[in-house]
């Protein structure tokens, strides 16, 4: 069973790195951009069939390991 | 309009730092973990109210910053 999980940054955590790509866009001439903010993006295989079983796996790697829960929040989906 | 971008390594390009990670769950006892590879996630918020110019604002985008075309591919989603 796959799953994606998209983690981001907190609405009110700054993201320098994200500011970094917004001005090279913007100084190469794409003017219609608003705003730009990264995240990460993780894409798990698991060996098990129960979709609910899964999602308690994933939401465990992500408390875990993956999310720093602080300054980040994550989205599961199944794909 | 905002949009947001996947971007992930092509299959056949190895992921090393996924694998890091992939090891580190398993050694903290997740055993039903088969695969993991990391992507970036970028959310863009663009002036644009036609849909079809947007994306190709972001296609743009895509192709002459954010993603290198030789090793990763990405997909481009409405949200």
């Amino acid at each position: 069973m796959k799953f994606a999980v998209i983690i981001t940054l907190k609405k009110d955590v700054l993201d320098p790195q994200g500011k970094v790509v917004e001005q090279t866009l913007q100084s190469m001439g794409i003017n219609s951009l608003k705003n730009l903010r990264q995240g990460k993006y993780i894409e798990i295989d698991l060996i098990e069939s129960d979709e609910k079983i899964a999602r308690n796996i994933i939401e465990e790697m992500c408390k875990k390991l993956l999310v720093n829960l602080i300054i980040e929040e994550y989205k599961i989906r199944k794909i």
